[in-house]
């Protein structure tokens, strides 16, 4: 019994600009509007109401309104990952049974062969067809679905629901305020959490959400300096770019700029001060895909005497560490709130998502003394390469489909671009060489994940129960 | 699974001043202590936790410590109005079966005879027993009865649980935003949901909520004026006698004194224009004991636009007028949401509330073409004077009670104070004085209840059906 989120807002605000890209602008009136033709549109093209599709599309606007459209229409939106390979992108359709993929032309070239698909183009152009779009949700309904590796190797397909969506934009604004003039600057992926989310809360706070097409520092360093823009949600490596050109060009962030929010891992703390003495306040977060974005944050009145944690849980969250009996006490990072997902789909379908009403995220942290959360380790030695996730497991399953190699290990490095990046050790079973190795990898998994250096080595390191030490790895390297 | 909200805002932000009373501050974190304590002493003294109780006292911080305590013991507190008389505060006692009432010393001489109750002073000086906090509440716990009549002029109890609290704190701040710094000045009785809807926000939002025992427009003026508040709560005549201050002293709001939320009906055109000559933004709210406060607000960008309306509802509210087939279109206003009651307690316990999912309000308004809300009548004929609800037939039947009274209509004229105030028409069937039959109000009804004219007259208007027609009462006074 909540309402439709598109429609409310354009309800509540129709003159209030909700997107700007590339030089246009739309109402949310407009934005309602048009998102109600393309729901048409997609009915008249066969697209059910309550089915599942999948979407393939860069950041931009027509990416945005086939994504209400699907929220108008009740689909669960198998949100793709352009970065991917085709093999990767296959695998996840299969697994979602995913009846049609909607794609952005000019992300055509990377579809895997043989799936069902409709081009954007087509919808736009496509006759209509009369379709009852419901005024109420309920909060059960899964609007997404993200893919997101785990300590399988196999990725798995969260469910995140509106109640997920909706409790995480409204716990967030109880941490970080609102006001009708906020502008949130996008240019992290739409198709990651950290930027579907921020589409959420435009819908929920009714403020204006800058996208750009691609990360890009020098007009955002521009808009952070101007003023254009309040918030922004950025990776490590795209913080550095910015402050790179705010050092160049002895820029400071207007006073009416709020603040930065810092996912996808930590950040250097030197990024941190750099960002201070410029005038951007940085919010670190802990978040996942699980999660639905935000799981803590460091509130802003935390931000300098905290550096390095990622702060306190939102106002409906909780988190423990398992097994601890005191503050500083290492353990397992678990989270319990409105926003943890209840489930995945396809082939983990009937794999729990929570244990005790917990989320586990496999990730090693502590709370000190005042409850703040220090992320110690991520789960299953995961490695963070400029905000995507790399697991391990995923790309050590890769080269051990290779017919040279015997045992795989992928650890993480420092990377002074990337934060890190992943290398692999091998043991080989016959002849190969290291390039031959590395192309294999590249035909199978998506760039990010593809190791930077592949090291053929005698045995790797195992314990007593013969499992592999990825920690031990880097010692391999002496 | 909702955390509980005092104990999670201490967590967060536990150095915040929470609340300020007569000179007097408390953080979060001595909030958190002090309502434990208490909870533990009302413990010690029998209160046991889910049980039911009732509050009565006045606008102070014990009344707060002790209401949040309740919480902590998860008790259903059913919030006295202290303007009541014995009588009518003793039929509530009753109703709602209340074990016990907590009262504030200062209020004792206010309580009923014959009543099972506990001293705030006992509370404070009262060892304590060891109770479990429930760190999580369920949304659907009723944390407050609050009693309001009907169109049967009997008054009913109100249950307003966590989620109609909680929606209604989260839903306004989309509305109107929210900064670190906000101060919400409350001198609005805690015994309405205006005053405690202030508290709930506070824990929610983790902003200070600064507490007038009584409304006192000269020190109000003041924190206005300097910016040492930010939101303010209030009815039409406080406001208009704050602005009677700020135009004798030459005063102007603050630039960071943010709003006025005006509720309890109707507000003068003149005293929002005034309010605006005075730098003072004015939002006026449509809301009830039925919807934990505030339904529809006018948004800030509509203040002035929009004169005379109450605004569109908030994010997850609806509101539909009953039989209106388009704008403009006179009805019953219907409204649905989180923020409604599941029902009463006592003996409208199994009265629904809702009819196919909508509170039919009884009261009568119409929607605007861009769905701004008017409201032209309040239910069953509806005096409110001074922010106070008269039910012309709860004064009705204590007017019948009299022996010499036949017949009784009572209605609503304008005052220049109150807004309105109750006027009452009696048939007689035996001799009775005018004088005789105001005093024998006074003794069952509280004083803004009380017919400040009684006229005695030889009928009553009536329709066919022998109905009493309370709209032309008034003009029998020509």
């Amino acid at each position: 019994m909540y309402p439709n989120w598109i429609l409310q807002r354009a309800y509540l605000t129709p003159n209030r600009v909700g997107l700007t890209f590339e030089g246009k602008q739309w109402t949310f009136r407009e934005i309602k509007e048009i998102s109600i033709l393309r729901a048409k549109q997609l009915n008249a093209l066969g697209i059910e109401q309550g089915s599942r599709v999948a979407i393939l599309g860069e950041n931009d606007a027509n990416t945005v309104f086939v994504m209400y459209a699907c929220m108008h229409l009740q689909c669960e939106m198998v949100i793709l990952n352009r970065r991917l390979t085709k093999r990767e992108l296959a695998y996840q359709i299969d697994d979602a049974e995913v009846g049609t993929v909607l794609v952005n032309d000019r992300d055509l070239p990377l579809l895997p062969e043989n799936v069902n698909f409709i081009l954007f183009s087509e919808i736009e152009k496509s006759a209509w067809k009369p379709v009852e779009i419901r005024k109420e949700w309920s909060l059960d309904q899964t609007v997404s679905i993200m893919y997101t590796s785990g300590t399988t190797g196999f990725p798995k397909g969260v469910r995140q629901t509106a109640m997920n969506h909706q409790s995480n934009a409204l716990a967030s604004v109880l941490n970080i305020g609102l006001s009708e003039n906020d502008v949130w600057l996008c240019a992290v992926p739409l198709f990651h959490i950290s930027g579907f989310s921020i589409l959420v809360r435009s819908l929920l706070y009714g403020n204006e959400v800058k996208l750009y097409r691609k990360f890009d520092p020098e007009p955002i360093a521009e808009d952070i300096a101007s003023g254009r823009v309040t918030h922004i949600s950025l990776v490590a490596v795209m913080l550095e770019r910015i402050l790179h050109v705010f050092e160049e060009k002895e820029l400071r962030a207007s006073p009416s700029f709020k603040l930065v929010l810092a996912g996808g891992g930590p950040f250097p703390i030197d990024y941190l001060k750099r960002a201070e003495e410029r005038g951007m306040r940085v919010l670190q977060t802990y978040g996942m895909t699980e999660t639905s974005s935000q799981t803590a944050t460091l509130p802003a009145e935390d931000a300098l005497r905290k550096i390095g944690s990622a702060g306190k849980p939102l106002f409906f969250n909780q988190i423990k560490i398992l097994g601890a009996e005191g503050p500083y006490q290492e353990g397992e990072i678990c989270i319990r709130g409105p926003h943890v997902t209840p489930g995945y789909v396809g082939r983990f379908e009937h794999n729990p998502s929570m244990i005790d009403g917990w989320l586990h995220t496999g990730d090693i942290g502590y709370l000190d003394e005042e409850g703040y959360l220090y992320v110690v380790d991520r789960r299953s030695d995961l490695i963070i390469s400029g905000g995507e996730n790399v697991y391990p497991a995923e790309v050590e399953n890769v080269l051990m489909g290779h017919p040279a190699v015997k045992e795989a290990g992928v650890c993480g490095i420092e990377d002074a671009t990337w934060g890190q990046v992943p290398i692999a050790f091998v043991v080989l079973k016959k002849d190969a060489s290291i390039q031959e190795i590395i192309e294999y990898c590249s035909q199978h998994l998506a760039k990010y994940k593809v190791p930077k250096k592949v090291h053929i080595v005698d045995a790797l390191p195992r314990n007593a129960s013969n499992k592999l030490m990825r920690r031990k790895l880097k010692e391999l390297l002496r």
